[in-house]
């Protein structure tokens, strides 16, 4: 096991002191790998962000890892961007864990679970609460070496026709949500479904779904959902701050050196840093575009709804761990960090908000 | 100019090109590099912070580019960083913006500004709102790059003996808060005075002030300010995200290959991502500690006060930047900004953590 985690490196000043009495190498060892992801033209951000990482690694490496970037279906399927990097057939993956659900009940806590963390939480919890080393022990049964790379921040409750006033007016509603969140919306009495999202805006005009869930302002402006849907609501309850990862191959990521690992890490944080930072601007241009131009009406989820959506997720998150042994060790871990960051948040960021109002 | 700024930069790509088809150098070129910093022991997780960037360049760059870490007051004194940096005495510095009012009325909103940006808004206007562009263009006049380079998060309003319920009682409070924050608590009729960190506690003790900030519960707690006060105020109204910056001396950075270029700027957005993830895990564990081992009375500014506070900072900011250009037009971007952040954030953050209650 040569795995030399940088940023949590015990051992890091050995590291740097055999690095550099390293004699000059005579030639210079390429490494070529290929990243495919789950992200398809219907991701913009997201799949911008594969090929900036990709990029950053060929310069900081001066060319020595080169990473080729494959999108959802030109070298595997979306959804078997962690098979294929477990496998060796490609080295490296950007994705999302939840998507990993049928590996792992503990899959989820490390992208985003309802009423969970948000993106300034989620990066406290696995870097400095102990969610990371929980993640690594995870993905390590899989022959992968998980990382944060990037984060969308709180997403939207969805679009809908419909106006919401009580958790009656979710019976029968036909919604394209995904994942965790669409099943406590299936609990509550609505018919969660899921479709691809450049299926989502034809559904809605035809009236084959009723209201959908997507991204954000930014990505839904993009589709054109303002068009197909009378209402926007928040807040986004389902994925309050969705973690996307890169994934990396176990013997792939031990055949580098010491200094090409921490490339390839360094440019996971960097990205980690980046993307909330991107969709962060480009969702409060597009909520101004959406408001000022398309005139589209934000409403927040009534209480009752809020209430019983959480109620229920709590329920879910606890059956979904069940008796697995991590997964129950990842949901403690959260949960505990979760209590934590309600007190602090309760006395730093909301009354700051409120205070700057 | 051979500066390439990474994450933004057009040409990545033809620098790929070329990095990979140059030739192998026949020996290795190493760079030995001093970065000076503005803290001192008494700041464990800014100090830290700079020793782990340093080792970071280190490991990513086999090597190659050596970085040394002085404290401040090691080489040059803490306030003397910038000046050390522009003129080349060290190659490389870890501090604050706001420290550099006197150079420019523009500098503090670069780190923080009463009632400015928390520090999701502060990455998102640097990095994608046009905050990182005219940044640079005030520090090339100092001969210096800068890079964003750590986020302490919202800080606490500070520690007090006295209970505030009008702006009545800060009439003649002598409170250890520096720079702007300081200012418009004097201006609302406080003795602001500024203290060495490590002289804060004794100070209170003795009578010799009567309020203090310092950062947050994790420092707070290290200096024992829970001993010398009766309450905690918040929130931090007057440091809502200060952004730490890393700068660099221009002619050091252009005598860079672009490798080692973006070595640098991955290690300090690294750095951005983790810091703020440390200090949020550390804080609500000191919370938990503050209240629960040694009993101590968190209570929220009143409206009344807040009202005050942001109105007169409102005024300071406007008298600051006066008539000159640049900062005049970084306040204007700022303001832009904080407005589309306040509505995104009224719809997405806000409700979120409300929500999860």
């Amino acid at each position: 096991m040569k795995r030399r985690h940088l940023l949590a490196s015990a051992g890091a000043a050995a590291t740097l002191a055999a690095c550099s009495k390293r004699a000059p190498e005579p030639a210079v060892a390429v490494h070529n790998w290929k990243l495919v992801t789950s992200w398809q033209g219907q991701f913009p951000v997201l799949a911008a962000a594969a090929e900036r990482l990709a990029e950053q690694i060929g310069i900081a490496s001066a060319g020595r890892l080169r990473v080729q970037v494959f999108a959802g279906n030109e070298l595997v399927a979306p959804f078997e961007v962690f098979d294929a990097v477990a496998s060796g057939k490609a080295e490296m993956g950007h994705s999302a864990a939840y998507f990993w659900r049928s590996k792992s009940p503990a899959a989820p806590f490390f992208c985003a679970v309802p009423f969970g963390l948000n993106a300034q939480e989620m990066n406290a919890w696995l870097q400095h609460g102990g969610g990371m080393s929980l993640w690594r022990e995870l993905y390590a049964r899989f022959n992968l070496v998980p990382f944060a790379a990037g984060n969308t921040g709180v997403q939207m409750a969805g679009w809908f026709n419909r106006e919401l006033t009580s958790v009656a007016d979710l019976k029968g509603l036909k919604m394209r949500i995904p994942g965790l969140g669409g099943e406590v919306m299936s609990r509550l009495g609505a018919q969660a479904v899921n479709l691809p999202g450049a299926e989502i805006a034809s559904a809605m005009q035809s009236g084959a779904i009723d209201a959908c869930e997507w991204l954000g302002p930014h990505n839904d402006e993009i589709f054109g959902l303002f068009r197909v849907a009378k209402y926007c609501y928040y807040p986004g309850w389902q994925e309050p701050g969705p973690t996307l990862e890169c994934i990396v191959n176990q013997q792939a990521f031990d055949s580098l050196p010491a200094d090409l690992q921490a490339v390839v890490e360094l440019c996971c944080r960097a990205l980690n840093d980046d993307m909330l930072a991107e969709f962060t601007a480009r969702n409060q241009r597009a909520l101004k575009d959406l408001r000022e131009e398309h005139h589209v009406e934000f409403r927040r989820l009534p209480d009752s709804i809020l209430a019983a959506l959480r109620e229920t997720s709590e329920l879910l998150l606890r059956e979904l761990v069940g008796d697995d042994g991590l997964a129950r060790r990842v949901l403690e871990s959260f949960s505990a960090f979760r209590d934590q960051s309600r007190a602090w948040h309760a006395i730093s960021e909301i009354p700051y908000y409120e205070a700057r109002e």
